[in-house]
């Protein structure tokens, strides 16, 4: 996984019927100590994060496992809250 | 997911078959302020998307979770049109 | 899909056994421009192209969706030639 | 694989239910001299690694492929510890 | 497919059940002139490949094709071993 801070929405309402009804949030990644690193990006949000909070980002097909996700197309989600980070 | 922007359309006349009747499309990433990074790549359109619009790229398996797609050679799709971000 | 040119060939004679009988390319990938980035790779030709081609390039589980070759070692595949390109 | 050090943990309550009871390390990826390089990534320990040690990651598909694993949304974890490396 | 020389060798006593049995080698990444690219990774060794020789390298799940390895979590092979590349 990736950590990333949530510093946006998107709205899309055209969109692949899959992804109606999943929440996309601009996330950016940071590295061990906040900083921002690479560019944004938009992940499905799995866990109710908001804006601010620091997140665990996964990819790929790890993201569909769950019965209810098989045929979403969704490659990228928060699914972790980050309370502490100890390095 | 990544932000990208459609830029152009390509014409490729001999293609693997799986990909015959898709409308393949030059994206180029943006970030959240709009700026493009990245080079050009290209992604098969599912939403209808024109040149100039700012889009939701999807990736890898995510784009062939459709029954209709599952044996379509796409690694790249355009999954969404971003109406507005706000960060 | 990648944009990318052929720009060689590759023999390899011991590999593993579901590869025999593919054609190894080098390709590079370019940008919009045509300009070379990145460094060289190689990729499994599905569609009969040449040397100095423009080509679409696949990655991942999509280069395997065809019955024949889901048991093939193949990450990577030219799977289309370009004729045009509007930017 | 890549080759990595681990440099810490992080603890995220609120997270994906898949992921309850595994145990979450943050991991620097190193080259071949140990020196560090890219930034720092979360991984899911499979080999009862601690602090300081250089392991192996695995990503993606791969380290799901255990019968328990196979609805986790894991795609990183850690799947060796390295006890020489022969350079 | 990616083009890379093996450089050396990892020995990881304490690694998941389902790598027991496997060759680990470190390798670095070539370009089409042969000269270092990118950092060392460890790959799977599929062909008997030995040190210094330039190999084919296989990523994702391509590399979990054959029936033997389905349940191996292996993300990175060396696939074939390169005779001559013609650029």
């Amino acid at each position: 996984m990736k950590l990333a801070k949530i510093i946006g929405t998107v709205v899309a309402t055209r969109k692949d019927e899959s992804l109606v009804g999943y929440k996309l949030m601009i996330i950016r990644r940071i590295d061990g100590k906040g900083e921002f690193i690479d560019s944004e990006e938009v992940a499905v949000d799995y866990v109710g994060a908001g804006i601010g909070e620091i997140v665990l980002i996964g990819q790929g097909s790890a993201v569909r496992v769950d019965k209810t996700k098989r045929e979403a197309a969704i490659d990228m989600a928060i699914i972790g809250i980050v309370d502490t980070m100890d390095i």
